[in-house]
Formats: C-alpha cells, sequence, structure tokens
C-alpha cells in the first residue's frame, strides 16, 4: 500500500492520462503565492467522470493521496500535493456539456475557464457572472467558494452553483441538487461541496445559474480625499437601495501600481469603481444618484460612462490589479490577503490595515470589493528574504485577528488551503471540529487534499 | 436508559421548563396536514440555549428522541415526535436580539414569527423578506429551508441566513457563518443546518440578512385564457431581465376559492399577482413593460397600482390561500404538494398536473411561486375517506415522479419531513447514501429528530 504501487497500478489502467514527467510535476508542484514548490508523484489528465472514478477507486485501495488542479491560480495553495501522491488536472475535461437559455443554465465540466465559457455563452445573451482576478477554472472557483467583483449583485460560487456531480473518496459517482431553482429536498450537498477545497469529493460536472446580459450598463470611477470617505459613500450607496452591480476600492498605492502598468491618469488616492446594470433609463438615473452621493462624501467629480470600450478597460485594469502590484517591486512574491467584515466595520478595518502596513518594511496596495465588506492587501516581499517574509505573515496574522474582532471571515473567497489553517480554530471554535467529523465520514482514510482546510490526522 | 427517565431527569434539572400535560402534548401531536397525531412523551419549553443544551445532553445519555417545534405550521409532518421523546418548543425563545440596521442583518432567536420580526423591523426601514403562506418562526423556517412569494428576487432561507447558533446532538454548542457577507472558509455549515430539519442539530440563533424596503412598489394581477399563455409571460419576463419582487400563479379553481373566501370579482380564470420593487420611475416603467408582456400571451388587461392599501389585499388574499382553500370542501383535510421545475417545462408540469387531478375524485386547487419554477396543489380529501386518501398520495406520487423527470424536485420549499421521504432515494440516488453519512457522523445516536429526511435505521 503506496504511492508507487497506486502510480504503477494508475499508468497500467489508464495509461498515458498519467505522467510523470518532471516537467509535469514541476509545473503541478507550484502556486501564484508565496509557498513553496511541492512536487507531487504523478499528474492524471481525466477525460471523463468514469476515468476519475476509477483512479479514486485506485488511490483508494493503495492509499495514494488525491489533490485537484484547475489552472493552478489559486492563492492559497490548495491544489498542492503536499503529501505528496497524484494532481488530477481537469484540463481535458473543460467542455461546455449543455447551455439551456430558457432557464438560463448552463452545464459544465469543471475544467473549463470562466473566460471561455463567457465566450461560449455570448450568442445567447446570457453569462457567467463569477469573475475572481484570474481567469481560474469553474471547477476550481466551485472548490474555493470563489467571487469577485459581481458578487455585490449576483452573487458567489455560492449562490451560482445549482447541481454537481462529484466522485466521492470511495468511487461513488453522486449527483447535488437539480435544475431546479431552489429546493428544500435534504441536506444541501451542493451548498456542502462548493468551498470544500476537494477535500470531500472531487467535482466532475457542474450545472451553473446564468444572468441575462443587461440592457445597458453604466460604469464610472472617482477619488476620495480618503479611506474613511470611500467607504461611507459605499454604505449610504447601498442604504440607499441604489442597486449596484460592482462597487470595488483601490487605494492610493494601488492606483500608483496602475499607473506604472497601465499608465492611466487617476489621481493617486482611494477611488472607487462602479457600474450599474439595467434599463437605460434606470443605469441612467442610479448613476446619477450616485454621482449626488459621491459628492456628499466630498468625493468625484464621477464620471460614468455607458460605452463598451471605456467600461472594458476600466475593468480590465482592476482584473490584471494583481499582476499591476507586482510593477511596484518587480520579481517579488505576492502573499495575499482576504478578510471581509460587517461594512459598518470596514473603514475602520481599512484603516487600521494602511496604517499597520505603513508601519511594516513591505509594500501592501489595498483593493477590495467593498459591497461585501471584502478587501486585499498584496503584500509583496523580495524572495528569499525571511524578515519580509516574517513581517507579511506578521501582518496577515494581523489581519485575520481583525477581521475576526470586527465580527468577519479571515477569507471572503480565496479559501484557507495552506495558508489560513492557522486561523480555522480562531473563526470556527466547535464548528472546526464539525467540520473534521464530516470530513472523517466522507474521506475515511483522509486521501483527498489531504493537510488542506482540515488539519489532517 | 430510557425515554421515561430521560423525562424524570429533566423535570429534575429543568423543573416547570417540562410539561407532561394532556394538553400539551395534544397540542405537540398534530400538525397542519394529513398526518395522524402522534403524541410526543413530555414537551420542553427552554428559555435559553443553555438549557437546550443541557436538555440534549440528558436526553443524549437516556436514548431519548427529540424534535424542534416552531409553531407547528409545518406541512411535512416535521414536528411530529413519532418516535415519542421531548418536542422542544422554541416559543419562549423569541427574542430579536440586536438589529444592525448599518449592516443591515438582525440577530434573533429562533421562536420569534417572520411577522413579528417585521414589525420590530418596521421602524427601520429594513425588511425580512422570506414570506411563507403560514406565520412561521424562523427557527423553523431555518429548519424546512423555507421560501415563499418573494424567493424570486430576494431568495429564500438559504439566501437570507448569514450565521447560526447551533446546539449538536452531544450538547456541543458551536456558531457557524459570521457577519460578513461572504466567506471561503471552510465547509458551509450554515447552508448544512438550514433545510436540515432539526435532525444535524437545533437551531438556537439566527443572524438573517435584511433587505432595504423598496422606494417604490408597483403591483397588480391579470387573468389569462389559459394555464400556458400565464407561464410563457412569466418565462419571457424573466428573460426580458424586467425585474421581478414577486410573480404568482393561481389557477381557476384557486380563484374560485378567494371568491368563496373574501368576495374577491376576478373572473374563474387562471391568473398572474406581479409586484415590483424599485425606485419610483423603475416601478412605473417596469409594471408597464410587463403589461407589454401580458398583452402579447394574450392575458390582461393589467391593471397595476402603487397604492398600498390594494397591494395588501391582493398579497393578503395571496397568502390566506391555503385557508382559503378549505372553503372549497368545508372540513377537508389538506395535502400541500409542492414540486419546483426548470422553468422551460413549468407549462408542462402544470397543465399535466391539472388534468391529473381532474381525472381524480378530489378537488386540487393550484397555485405557485412561478418566477421559480415552483408550485403546489392543494388536495382536498374528507377526513377518514380511504379512497380520497389513496387518490391524494397517487396524485401526490406522480406529481413527485413528473417533477424528477424534468429535471426538478420534489420539494421547492417545504421539506421533506415525513411526507417526501419515499422520494429521497429517487430524487439523490447515492447523494441519499452520502446525507445518512453526515446524519451518522453528527448525531451517531440517531435522536435528533429521528425518522425525518434520512430513514432511521
Amino acid at each position: 500500500m503506496t504511492i508507487h504501487t497506486a502510480l504503477d497500478e494508475l499508468s497500467e489502467v489508464l495509461g498515458d492520462r498519467l505522467s510523470r514527467s518532471e516537467s509535469d510535476l514541476a509545473l503541478h508542484g507550484r502556486s501564484e503565492a508565496h509557498f513553496p514548490e511541492t512536487l507531487p508523484d504523478g499528474v492524471l489528465y481525466p477525460d471523463s467522470t468514469e476515468q476519475v472514478a476509477t483512479a479514486v477507486r485506485i488511490c483508494a485501495t493503495h492509499g495514494c493521496p488525491i489533490t485537484g488542479w484547475g489552472v493552478g491560480t489559486s492563492l492559497e495553495g490548495h491544489a498542492l500535493a503536499t503529501k505528496g501522491g497524484v494532481v488530477m488536472d481537469f484540463s481535458r475535461m473543460d467542455k461546455v456539456v449543455e447551455i439551456n437559455a430558457e432557464d438560463m443554465d448552463v452545464r459544465v465540466q469543471p475544467g473549463v475557464t470562466r473566460s471561455r465559457l463567457n465566450e461560449e455563452l455570448r450568442a445567447t445573451g446570457l453569462f457567467f457572472s463569477v469573475d475572481p482576478g484570474a481567469d481560474a477554472t469553474i471547477g476550481g472557483m466551485a472548490a474555493t467558494r470563489a467571487s469577485g467583483t459581481t458578487a455585490v449583485r449576483y452573487g458567489t460560487m455560492r449562490d451560482n452553483v445549482r447541481a454537481l456531480e462529484v466522485v466521492m473518496a470511495d468511487g461513488r459517482v453522486i449527483r447535488t441538487g437539480s435544475r431546479a431553482r431552489k429546493s428544500s429536498a435534504g441536506y444541501d450537498l451542493t451548498g456542502l461541496f462548493v468551498g470544500s477545497e476537494g477535500t470531500l469529493g472531487l467535482i466532475t460536472e457542474l450545472t451553473l445559474r446564468l444572468w441575462g446580459q443587461p440592457e445597458a450598463v453604466s460604469a464610472g470611477v472617482c477619488a476620495f480625499p480618503d479611506i474613511g470617505s470611500a467607504v461611507d459613500c459605499v454604505i449610504e450607496t447601498i442604504q440607499l437601495g441604489i442597486p449596484l452591480a460592482r462597487i470595488e476600492f483601490i487605494d492610493a498605492e494601488c492606483v500608483r501600481a496602475f499607473k506604472m502598468s497601465s499608465g492611466t491618469d487617476m489621481e493617486e488616492k482611494p477611488h472607487l469603481m462602479v457600474e450599474f446594470h439595467g434599463s437605460e433609463t434606470a443605469v441612467a438615473e442610479e448613476a446619477a444618484r450616485f454621482g449626488e452621493v459621491v459628492a456628499e462624501h466630498r468625493g468625484g467629480p464621477f464620471h460614468w460612462s455607458a460605452k463598451p470600450e471605456e467600461r472594458t478597460k476600466l475593468w480590465k485594469m482592476r482584473h490584471e490589479a494583481a499582476y499591476s502590484m507586482r510593477a511596484l517591486k518587480p520579481g517579488a512574491v505576492m502573499m495575499a490577503t482576504d478578510i471581509c467584515v460587517p461594512i459598518s466595520r470596514l473603514a475602520e478595518a481599512v484603516e487600521e490595515t494602511t496604517a499597520d502596513i505603513a508601519a511594516s518594511p513591505i509594500p501592501g496596495p489595498i483593493l477590495g470589493h467593498v459591497g461585501d465588506g471584502n478587501f486585499h492587501a498584496t503584500l509583496l516581499i523580495e524572495p528569499g528574504n525571511a524578515a519580509e517574509m516574517k513581517a507579511a505573515k506578521d501582518l496577515a496574522a494581523r489581519m485575520a485577528d481583525r477581521a475576526l474582532r470586527m465580527g468577519g471571515t479571515v477569507t471572503g473567497e480565496h479559501g484557507i488551503g495552506l495558508g489560513k489553517l492557522d486561523y480555522m480554530e480562531a473563526e470556527h471554535g466547535d464548528g472546526w471540529s464539525v467540520m473534521g467529523d464530516i470530513k472523517r465520514a466522507l474521506d475515511p482514510g483522509g486521501l483527498l487534499n489531504p493537510g488542506k482546510l482540515i488539519r489532517s490526522n
């Protein structure tokens, strides 16, 4: 019962679906964040659910760990095979299986990326709303309960996955949920697997909720004299019921990064980027009302536009933020942080974090999905510099403490993986032990993504 | 280790919180639906989470079943103590603990009813959106994953519970979720307990999402020549992205019940009742656009109004529908059905069901939350008439089969309880066994609401 006998049997049964080449192992041994390289023993490229189930059964027999892999863009080391074994790379399972325009849903394989899915949907007038910064796979996004800039209006992966096909640790293939828009039929297994980071089962198919492309869109950006004014403007906009499709905060440091990478002429001040979706009258009315709220909070002027090209430029800059930030410190490794607090505490949380970073030796531009109370400081660390790494870890730990003290969560959308494991007990108390009970019930051998989310035995 | 030693100890420790009076047992032995009376052995009225935890520990020691109770309005016999033991009645835990207007959330005890919660919220300009027909308790609504007329816009209990306090089967008290609007921190335990029907733990506190009262509301009603036209009108409205706050279907038989109970002057034809929430311009524009879609589908005329009194009358009639229907057959017992299908199959599902009921010996008016694809035929059965009971059970079984054949679910919002247990295997296959694995992990003694949702051993 070893990983190597598992690999031999996988190779025998699945042939060249298993790779043990050094380049494949290296490609699947690193992440986009600061975690050290960890090579798996093999990489599997299944073509079908059956192959996944076969592989899982073989691995279960031999006690070989299995870690799922989309395109490797997760930020907390989720897809690193820290206990060795097999990485299951879903890149060959990337089909859009069935589009149901009338029901506004789509069935996809886990390996399709969000941008390719939206390309395939374009002609239908529908779109899939969840948009993390990276062009992640839908399977990976479900596994980490990802969200992005549109969650304030359209929700996170929790709200946009209707049904799943999952291969369990013993090789059983189950279906959760249905194509109905709601159900009270038993435990919400779909919700349980979304965000379970591959520790309870491997997602092999997803049915997603789609949204109609809005008739009209207005978008704009405006500066504020300080963080507090910007955040207060967000709170008031939400309370007035102005329906925001997106509302993003970027701090002055972040603007500096944008200027360096894309040459924008924005002032080096805190900004809000916003978008409204609806009828032509509605988006004009909403932009105008928002402009008034901005002015009341000493921001602005708020320039908005309904022109697609200006909008695309704005959001492209926002989505590429993580990459732009590296311009602030070329060659740096990145530690993403991701706290989410009740909106009423957001200004305080951002201000405390800003002061804490200013007093540290490293840069950490801040941006956030402020409509949800979620923000990121991207800590930039010189590779190999232990003092900077320690400073970053300390800053991140203080952010986590801050989030919990304010009634929030240590991760709004990135997930736990390796990076946030140390905060689980503080956030959940005995709830974490209940998660452990569930893990042991569904994966008694502890082979699915061991060491992530739940501490392995 | 018997129920009676448990009751003795409960009485010793919790004093008059435990009742064994005949009237109390009788009050907690019946439901609003067709299930036979089942008396519990005792009724507990806890004042606090600690008392719940103490009681659960005592029950665990003695092997005594525990079944939660809100106000007993569930429709599938969820709260009946079919294995005897203790019913935990949450009526003394009915406080609104804390309103956070700025964060648009509220912390409540499980025994508060939805209408009383909204009364307490009135001055804040916020409201809690989920509105099942009955004035259920929030704890009961969470346990059954309830929804109602506004789910099409504001979601179900799944979408409106942010955090929970839960007493586990071993007496541990855990907290799930947080006041943050989203989180990726581990398994979604909140989502797991919502809809778990008291089989995994007892909910002792809830943090709910609130919504701003809309600046303006428009509402109206219109007739259609047939079911298909009404449903097609719904589908087109959704696809056009006209933001509906409510869209309810009622069939001609249902209108007849309304006429008998409230003297409305509606025609005996299928109708849609709709409501729009937003700015004054928006709700007027949306009502006008909806009127055009209605006309295209041979419905109407669509009369709408922004007057609160007309609106209140409309929705009062709708919410009291279950009671009105009894006027069609005085003294009848009621079997609620509750299927939910993809919208594209909705007309077909309603039409097949209508024909099936017409060919049966019993009446079954149909109404539904058609924006979600969810509808109910309320089957009216003469008490003690075995042939009618059999006809109703057969009709309900065929509805369930129809829902599954069309890719839907056997229950959109009522839950499984006793009434839908026989369909769990057909709906979930091996997924049901995974639910059983979770149940056994979290309630190894099988004492929490035994026999519901999961078949007890």
